[in-house]
């Protein structure tokens, strides 16, 4: 179902022609990182490497990696450009290629109560936007898309920190094609309904129920962390994944009477948190997306540097509500 | 029960006046992070950042995240000096201070058929051997302690991946006072009884049971991965464990009609393998002791650069079980 780009991916090899690539697939697509090596050896006289490490997100450029590897060419799957890197790097969106028609028309239960709408989807399906917005439109709902912003690359285009472009507009709901992770992100970050297509699933979801659910949760988490006496502060690795400065952080604790401990991490896990036996509460500065999504997967509160704020008083829940969690 | 050298820490920390310090401790001893970030913090004027990473060896010395975290200083806890690094590090070996007594009078049970013996320990017990030889010797038995080579810093240190100063001694037994990790590497390493003192479990085991449980699923390892036609080659991405060349592998493969991918890594994981599905077996340069220690982690076979030698044809499987595993 998705598009690989295989002669572009070639064509832009023998191009370049580098020593030396650095594979990089999302999980979804590891399982053709044989087959896409395979192609490059056979019709490239380029060696290629095919990363073992998870690939997150476009912010994930393995630089580091390519570098120690000898590398000279970073291809990525699954993304669009994202941020400016000082490494030759080719972007292959993955583009997923069903046929949501028969969504589409399902979907229009859940929208036709509104009576204007703004269209978001990731990069994968950013294609079918033009279909989206037609059909819509010609069932007499207005529709918009809303103008790229941030770390956006196309309009109407989220990504998993980055949903600006749905904070201002004037809609009176959001309906986004892609998984429920960026249907949450967009959820967590404006006041507007969520309704979500999903083409991997093929289900239809307001994401209103899973929304509630998640603030529930990092209310508790915010409440947690305000209990906890040692607190240790995440710097996240990732050259693509800085938010917020710890020189902040930790002056800002020491004003709380907190001890506390500044911890490198390139992937955050549990596994890496569960010796550090007497830290209580974690403040990540990462993806906040690790914080809000995974917290099922870890023993002790972590929270992002925007629900930090709310903890050290600088702005109310109310206020963390109004301005989003991401 | 760690000595931790605080006094030694410090004094080195003020007299070097980095900017910023990582701080690496293995899992362990990430217990005791807070405490220790926490005394440089307020005995030095330098910043501390705890790496959140775990350090699995005296190979793993994490100069990237240090130059990525602008620190300026590396202090290793729990090992001796490796390998030659273009850092600034220092090596604190958190000796384990148990009295040993009464366990080493329990241990000669085990070795009063023995006329000689060789000891052996990890760095954290560098310090006994003294005691342990004079212990011996007192009973009639012949001492050696084998002259440091290869990676060891100290006459009689073993590490997980050097065991060259037992290889060719003259001895009837190996007495090795480490945890399992150690003394299987041991007994996988030589043709001889390796008897071990625990301290941390205060256990006496023979580990000839667990040396042959362990060479039976090397085997069976093996044979699997000759069925494989798919093969992944894992490159590690740590300085410190570079173990064979890709280049020779993949020729070998490719004579032997195999499919192959090179696939890089850091940590090794079986989350990270699931995802490569039609890969059926995989050949790791990295830390030997991931594919021997952790098999049981992974769901798919994985071959050491020598276990690949036998699968290969370049030595024979007796041929390895002489050289040994390590």
């Amino acid at each position: 179902m998705y598009k690989f780009e295989e002669s572009r991916l070639i064509m832009e090899i023998n191009g370049k022609k580098p020593k030396r690539v650095l594979l990089q697939l999302p999980e979804g697509l590891k399982k053709d990182g044989l087959r896409i090596a395979s192609l490059i050896t056979n019709k490239t006289s380029s060696e290629v490497i095919l990363s073992g490490e998870p690939l997150w997100g476009a912010c994930d450029v393995a630089i580091t990696e390519a570098k120690t590897l000898g590398c000279d060419l970073i291809v990525i799957y699954g993304h669009a450009p994202f941020m400016k890197v000082r490494f030759p790097v080719i972007y292959l969106e993955a583009r997923y290629e069903k046929n949501i028609s028969k969504m589409l028309a399902k979907s229009y239960d859940n929208l036709k109560n509104y009576k204007s709408i703004a269209l978001a989807t990731s990069v994968q399906h950013i294609h079918q936007i033009a279909k989206v917005k037609e059909f819509f439109e010609s069932k007499g709902i207005k529709v918009s898309v809303p103008e790229a912003k941030g770390h956006s690359f196309y309009d109407g285009q989220v990504l998993g920190c980055e949903y600006n472009s749905l904070k201002t507009l004037k809609a009176d709901a959001i309906f986004i094609i892609a998984n429920k992770f960026h249907a949450l992100g967009a959820a967590l970050s404006t006041n507007k309904p969520v309704i979500l297509l999903d083409p991997f699933n093929e289900e239809i979801t307001n994401m209103s129920y899973e929304k509630n659910k998640i603030i529930k949760q990092r209310g508790a988490a915010i409440e947690k962390a305000r209990q906890a006496k040692k607190i240790g502060i995440i710097i996240g690795t990732k050259i693509g994944q800085k938010f917020g400065s710890f020189e902040s952080v930790k002056e800002k604790l020491k004003k709380m009477n907190k001890e506390y401990v500044l911890i490198s991490m390139s992937e955050i896990t549990n596994d890496k948190l569960i010796n550090l036996h007497d830290i209580e509460a974690f403040i990540e500065l990462a993806c906040p997306r690790i914080a809000i999504d995974a917290a099922a997967l870890f023993d002790k509160p972590i929270l992002t540097i925007r629900e930090f704020s709310v903890l050290c008083g600088d702005i109310s829940w109310t206020e963390l509500l109004e301005k989003g969690f991401v």
